[in-house]
């Protein structure tokens, strides 16, 4: 029989039992901010349960000042034996069999806030945001846009997951509005630059690993045990401003064109939620340098969709549908890489996996491809796009579907507005 | 007559009264870090100055518990009122002619600390570090040598301060050990990456800009108010490892080419003390658009020098002298193009120059240039180099000569090791 909790939870929901994925809010606005789990229409309120001194597992018995912290770090600092000892005390106390939670009313009260009543906020404290690049779709599409169909991908693509640092002061949650940036742009030819709010404003589909624990400066972390220094994952927009990054990005890559923005969703789903949906991550020619060459190479099956939804409209439309298993290099390859050269990773810090883009071209995972730059504008009921207008909300949303139940990360939005 | 000390400061100390640099030192190996300023050969504790009550102006005095924290970024944040209020109180305690701390030897013995005796840290919590492209000299070389004599700077280097985020978490502090970086190169032609340590490792001779007061995401700084959000500069030594960065870079910039260790001088010299260096920057053509473009364009003159002790020698050689005033871009034309997409700068970030290149050979930045890619070795006291080897110690110095004394930055050193 499958697991079921006592609360109940609708069958399409992203919050059963069996996902409990993490994040951090405040009860009322002026709350400090505490960890919680989402489980159907609620919030579990960590620092509730840890002050009731359940958490008397090994590990967290010692460690239960985890939950009274306004960020996830202390926690994703534990490990993997830290996070299974939770994630069992979770699934035992929230379970339609356990009495503990279920019939004492006043712990209950306290401990289960609506997520309709909280303020979620950016679950972690991020040292570093790294961008990686790993969906060869994209790589080819952005490649034969900007340096046309011969050898669209660039030669050392295939050799390493070609990544660069974000900005992490600008990273905001979900439905934190975007303000459109201004900035240099380049004209074909010879004209001189122009300056103005953004003309080619852009989201990336992509996902994020939150780091646990870091490794040391100048000791790499082996492809084989990367996954234990990996939490979960989270959606992210990588809002992308194509004009800005056209004309900054060579020879030092990407910079404001990027920097302005980048939305997380609150919840965090762990690699344990997500292990039921692993599958197989392609198989790669050329073969990887041994130390990238790992003896099982996984990727997940989460669907992902993007919906737009202008001003003033009621509706928002579809406009992409893709999968993290589009993804040619693993999330332990992108971990391994980083470290190899010897640079410390630090619990909390977030690795996006790249705009996540298919092969067909409903598949594409930002407006650049969808409308190959602007020269096939999608229609959006009634209305078209090349790019993003003033106003419009642009929605991520992912699940991984399971025997009647999702393990789901909720969305991850933002709404356009202009500059001041 | 020039101010002086009761504390006897040698005329050619970097650190005399004029100067004041802030650092973040430990006095015994297990006590707590706390803010300092360097004066001579000490170490002026600013938790015991604040402890006892001397920071009475009417802006410290509530905030005097900047003083009791492990790092400046609380100082930082409360902005340039904040930072004289402090100078000038300091600069009178330690005046010749104050009694208040000469006269009291039980104070003196508490609060001045000999340099000798410290362990200095990296003196801010840096939440994003973000390196600059500004020596118009090191674009050219760097060009010509990558790309061949024609148009070796790219288009858009002289209407923007190009940058690109660079890693915070691997920012270490002077003297700490460089692990040399093992990474993927790539042999001319078509043939395969090889993997292994560095060939190529190099420095680079930067200075950082530390930053006070932040910005709100959204909410660009006017370039003509920029200098009130930048506390002082620090010495920066960006280690590259050309092969790697050389292979890695196309299309997203550098990654674990450069992230491997940055290392920055303990001493912050603030622009107040460098106000007295102040000359203009050099004259831009094309004109900046008017976001950059600024009622007082200043450069600071500051030498540099570039020292390399290989293992086993007594003696370093000196391998380049530079200048500050050679940067094309001023610091407040970087600071105001990195927010004007309105991206939110924090307290404590950092931005580096880029490697500080001048016109003639002998002055400049980096292996890369000084050896033209390897082609022209370097002969380095019976030696020669072309990239740096396992045991040399670099060790950077600049300062700024007054009528007298001399506002310096000390050194900024680190050895380079064999990886494990
Ligand atoms: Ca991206
Ligand atoms: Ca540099
Ligand atoms: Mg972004
Ligand atoms: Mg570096
Ligand atoms: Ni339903």
């Amino acid at each position: 029989m499958a697991l079921k909790s006592f609360i109940e939870v609708h069958p399409d929901s992203h919050f059963p039992i069996q996902n409990l994925p993490y994040g951090v809010f405040k009860p009322e606005p002026a709350s400090p901010a505490r960890p919680g789990v989402a489980i159907g229409d609620y919030v579990l309120d960590l620092s509730v349960v840890a002050s009731a001194g359940l958490f008397d597992g090994p590990v967290l018995k010692n460690n239960s000042d985890s939950f009274l912290q306004p960020d996830l770090n202390k926690f994703l600092a534990l490990g993997r034996p830290a996070w299974k000892e939770a994630r069992a005390m979770l699934q035992k106390l929230l379970s339609a069999t356990e009495p503990a939670l279920r019939d004492n009313a006043a712990l209950r009260q306290k401990a289960l806030v609506p997520l309709s009543k909280v303020e979620m906020l950016v679950p972690i404290s991020i040292g570093d945001y790294t961008d990686f690049f790993s969906s060869m779709h994209h790589a080819k599409n952005c490649g034969t846009i900007f340096r046309g169909p011969e050898n669209p991908i660039p030669a050392n693509w295939f050799h390493l997951p070609i990544a660069y640092h974000g900005r992490a002061s600008s990273i905001v949650i979900s439905g934190t509005d975007i303000v459109r940036p201004r900035g240099q742009g380049h004209p074909a030819g010879n004209s001189p630059p122009y300056f103005g709010p953004s003309l080619k404003l852009d989201f990336e589909l992509e996902m994020a690993a939150v780091v646990g624990p870091g490794n040391e400066l100048g000791k790499p972390v082996d492809v084989n045990e990367a996954a234990d220094h990996i939490f979960g994952l989270v959606l992210m927009n990588d809002w992308s401003a194509r004009d800005i990054q056209a004309w900054e990005y060579v020879p030092l890559g990407p910079f404001l064109g990027k920097s302005f923005g980048t939305t997380v969703s609150p919840w965090i789903v762990t690699l344990d939620a997500l292990e039921p949906f692993a599958c197989d991550a392609p198989k790669q020619n050329p073969p990887p340098l041994p130390y990238l060459a790992e003896k099982i190479s996984k990727n997940y099956d989460i669907s992902l969709e993007v919906q737009i939804k202008p001003a003033g409209q009621e509706n928002s439309s579809v406009v992409t549908r893709s999968n993290f298993n589009h993804l040619y290099w693993t999330l332990t390859q992108q971990l391994a890489h980083h470290t190899i050269n010897g640079c410390n990773l630090r619990p909390g810090d977030l690795l996006g996996t790249g705009t996540i883009s298919g092969p067909e071209p409903e598949s594409y995972g930002c407006l650049l491809e969808l409308t190959w730059n602007g020269q096939k504008p999608l229609s959006l009921n009634g209305t078209t796009r090349k790019f993003l207008e003033d106003g419009d909300e642009v929605i991520f949303s992912g699940y991984s579907k399971g025997n009647g139940y999702n393990v789901g990360f909720g969305t991850c939005s933002g709404k356009i507005i202009p500059p001041p």
